[in-house]
């Protein structure tokens, strides 16, 4: 591992990674999560995470943004990757921002493609089990992250109806700092 | 520098950039660009960029996100740091991917901010000039970005009404590998 040095390059205005031998600067920014509200008959696709963080969790499928992607195909990937479901996506319902860790999360609503093939869903390498719940079925007290709790919000918002303007964080966790997860 | 090495790690299914001595690896993924169309009685707040790429050209006041910031956060000061400017945010106008070059643009829409103070804007340290634009002013053949007009068009789209679901990538280029700026 390089010993990079925490500076001030000429022309900014704060610390950056700075290689006190070549001076390349290791740019640090904000990663992107994609994931989708994948719906089948009013019913929500959530994973039970094998892995860690939050094993044995709930989530949406969703995961890191690949480069060489567009946003669409990193949320259709991951369903694909964590749910084998293959999909199609409606819209964006929410935007969020997670500033603790350093995320935007880019949650779709979406519902299985019509060429999907059955079954239209197993679990992945990254999930210990996958299913469809109705609203009051959702396992509510072993949601992974906050950000699943906040999307399901909005898709409960919209429905099947048209999208509107994407949710933003909720009111009482504008930058995303929260560490709880939200109770039910 | 380290000499990384290109390796699929286990349990990964692409290739990473690998510390042969240590095993870190140095996961690359897209960034995240936060902009805003501001708008003040029906004209757009655009910049003439003091520095490259396309400098000369006219942009939105848009740059990186940083690490700790919500993309709002990050909207408001680029908007402060390229045009002088204190604005409001009013919602996301669109959401682009450029996959070509591993970014992703979200574009807001906004107004100067309610306590801003006189001038309501001036030219930044990488900025020319700075200028309020009525539609049929706007100096379309020199505009730097792709994304600028997709933002200017989707503002037109909804003039200062309700804000709907984003604009995503326009069906000419739904990757954004095109390299060209659209003619006006």
């Amino acid at each position: 591992m390089p010993d990079f040095i925490r500076q001030i390059p000429d022309g900014d205005n704060r610390e950056r990674l700075v290689c006190p031998d070549c001076g390349h600067i290791n740019y640090e920014n904000p990663k992107i999560v994609v994931g989708t509200v994948v719906v089948e008959a009013g019913r929500v696709l959530l994973c039970r995470r094998s892995i860690n963080p939050r094993r044995g969790y709930w989530t949406l499928p969703a995961g890191f943004m690949e480069l060489g992607e567009t946003i669409e195909e990193g949320a259709i990937r991951e369903a694909a990757e964590e749910a084998c479901a293959e999909i199609a996506l409606e819209g964006i319902l929410g935007v969020y921002s997670i500033s603790r860790i350093g995320q935007v999360q880019i949650m779709f609503r979406g519902r299985f493609a019509d060429s999907a093939r059955t079954p239209l869903f197993a679990a992945g390498d990254e999930t210990l089990d996958v299913g469809l719940f109705a609203w009051d079925d959702i396992p509510w007290d072993q949601i992974a992250f906050p950000t699943v709790r906040w999307a399901l919000d909005a898709w409960r918002g919209t429905g099947t109806g048209v999208l509107g303007a994407p949710a933003l964080n909720p009111a009482e966790d504008p930058r995303g700092v929260g560490r709880a997860v939200p109770a039910a």
